[in-house]
């Protein structure tokens, strides 16, 4: 049944490759409005999803993001809407250049293929995901987890009633109609090659399974350990307001900063003001000695805080003798996912930034910024921190490959 | 002692990743300079090699991809010093756009990490490959056949010194120091996380077993089996001598053409004289039922001739009902490396080249274009079949990934 899936899935990739913006909108629009036709239908599935989450227990976290009521469901559609927005990669050309005997050669945008989606209780991944996928051209397998099932199977459907009717093939759009959990293994396997690509979508040990198992590429990352250092010069009312917002605003984002490194030049003036402006904000500040001295609210960190990706209302801290210590601590300790600097000093922020080899890196700006829609890229199917092909947010140019067009008039190689 | 290599790489990695161009081409330069004054050595190790094989019973062509004398070594330090006029991808900013709110966001090429190589009988690559991974900022874990081994750890420790001379980390370039074949099952695991990823260099077999045991990413083609079509409208003039130069300009390498298909509007015109050249140029026509009523010398094709990639002076001919049965047959035989169409109708030629989903599709011009070089890359170090990072030819550009650099002046995420 899995492989039967892939191979429909591949059929609809060929086709949804040559689908036109038009049409492609189209379906978006279309998706959009059976998503808002269908809402009662939605929430009555996902009523018994969360029923059945209810009985076994699930705390108020994990409800609220399996819940979808009238104002989720309308966001969600505006949200298809707005991928109908963003400009179609497809056919885009890269780079274009002529060669001397005449042969002009274009790199060309085209879909990846066919992408497996593995996410767990959020069942509007289902449509965010399918919106992404089908805007890039590429037809999608949907996995949801076993506890938004009902929700998910309603809204795939009336994806697939849309696309249908906008004239795409109805394998555009596939959700695995089991909550079997062998069809994780066999998605991981990618379908005896029907499956170009997996993004996982979900909590740790998800993703982590997936990095671990997965015989095909993943875009993803495992976690955001991510770091302010506040350099000498920094200008203390900007590190304040950039520390806390890179901590404080949403604490359970990827791009919430975690660590924050001091440079010791820095301490005397910044650190003080620092770790209090963070524990008036309700922040847990875990510090070395150094930082503890500063303020006698601040718990001793231990070894294991600095690689930990809190998720949460605490943050460590710790004195480093200048850029290269700072630099140092982030290739141990970090994620490779998003750090910045915060300077005054132009040279060493651009030393940071070439030497940080993280997805991202910023210079007097909030590690909160890591996000497809902050960057413009419209939506994101996610971020990542692997080194091949997406890195970084995931939007729908990530999910496009290319390939060389070569125009001649009776070229032979000599 | 792999583990150590993979660690000694990363490391080395991390300094690479920060050279300046003139240091590279500084280098590179040595390299060149330190193969030219080696070049006895190199033939007395290379002579060993030789008569090892020799006595092992290989056949010419083995023994002719294994030599080198004076001026395949005169060529081996040409070839490095083209690799340092190559522009250098590092640091290059791939794309600059400001946000609304300030943000100063640029995508930035950056090294790849280590790369490992595993080639079989060609000495060569151990500088070719060597000196691609070097400008593009990247370490290199080579493993050499072991039948070129000798001339390898030769070339390697002369490419060692000349790095080091030039002050750059002598674990940029290692050669794996040992013929066990252990050591390439350690390298397609990656070395615990220190190979980011894997170019296979040398026949079929390798590179099947790389692409079925890797964990990491790797840059290959399986094969090239490679399709003309000569659609109704072809000029024959042009037709033949693109056909002509596509099958036999040389017949082993990835971009023969390995499969001609004659639209059934062009066959009363174009397959006799088209068949009729490639016998008369020494090429054995292997043709469906048409094709054999086309010219008596013609030997039936069997079903396992469309899939084959023959690398030798024959090729499967077959007469196919317009473009829609052209790409069908493409889609199913082919090995998504290199096609070409040949008409004068402009229309039918984009058909063509928007829906053969190859990593190259040309219009007008000979398949074995196929190469980094004729593609203006400068030097290439294999052509990728893969959808992921590179595609195509893999040269300088194609060993990068990129970071987003941010720029800020204070900027919070609301």
């Amino acid at each position: 049944m899995m492989l039967y899936m892939g191979h429909l899935a591949r059929e609809a990739a060929r086709e949804l490759a040559l689908a036109t913006t038009a049409q492609k909108n189209e379906a978006l629009e279309r998706m959009a409005a059976r998503i808002e036709a269908g809402s009662e239908q939605i929430i009555e599935a996902n009523r018994q999803d969360l029923e059945a989450a209810r009985s076994k227990g699930r705390d108020l976290a994990f409800l609220d993001r399996l819940m979808l009521d009238g104002l989720r469901i309308a966001a969600l559609a505006r949200g298809l809407r707005e991928v109908a927005a963003i400009p179609d990669p497809v056919g885009q050309t890269m780079a274009k250049w002529t060669r001397p005997n005449g042969l002009e050669i274009s790199r060309v945008r085209v879909p990846l293929g066919v992408i497996g989606i593995i996410y767990e209780s959020r069942p509007n991944v289902t449509a965010d995901a399918a919106a992404l996928c089908l805007k890039s051209g590429n037809a999608v397998i949907l996995r949801s987890g076993s506890e938004s099932f009902l929700t998910s199977l309603v809204i795939a459907n009336l994806l697939n009633e849309a696309v249908t009717a906008a004239g795409l093939p109805a394998a555009s759009i596939q959700l695995v109609p089991t909550t079997d959990r062998a069809a994780v293994g066999y998605m991981l396997g990618g379908l005896g090659g029907a499956i170009d690509v997996i993004v996982p979508r979900g909590g740790k040990d998800l993703v982590a399974r997936v990095q671990v198992e997965a015989r095909v590429p993943v875009f993803a990352h495992l976690e955001g350990v991510c770091h302010v250092y506040v350099q000498d010069s920094a200008n203390l009312d900007m590190a304040k307001r950039i520390v806390l917002n890179a901590k404080m605003r949403r604490t359970g984002v990827c791009g919430a900063a975690e660590t924050l490194l001091v440079d010791r030049r820095a301490a005397p003036m910044h650190l003080g003001p620092l770790v209090e402006m963070l524990i008036e904000a309700g922040c847990e500040v875990r510090g070395d000695p150094e930082t503890q001295r500063a303020d006698t609210r601040v718990r001793p960190a231990s070894e294991d805080d600095w690689p930990k990706e809190f998720l949460d209302a605490i943050i460590a801290v710790k004195v480093v003798d200048g850029l290269d210590e700072a630099i140092d601590h982030i290739a141990r300790y970090g994620s490779q996912h998003t750090e910045a600097i915060i300077t005054e000093d132009r040279v060493e922020a651009e030393k940071f930034l070439a030497r940080v080899d993280s997805a991202i890196v910023l210079h007097n700006a909030s590690t909160q910024f890591a996000d497809g829609g902050e960057f413009g890229m419209g939506a994101e199917i996610g971020i990542a921190t692997g080194r091949f092909h997406a890195r970084g947010p995931v939007g729908v140019e990530q999910l496009t490959t290319f390939k060389y067009v070569v125009r001649g008039s009776g070229q032979t190689r000599p």
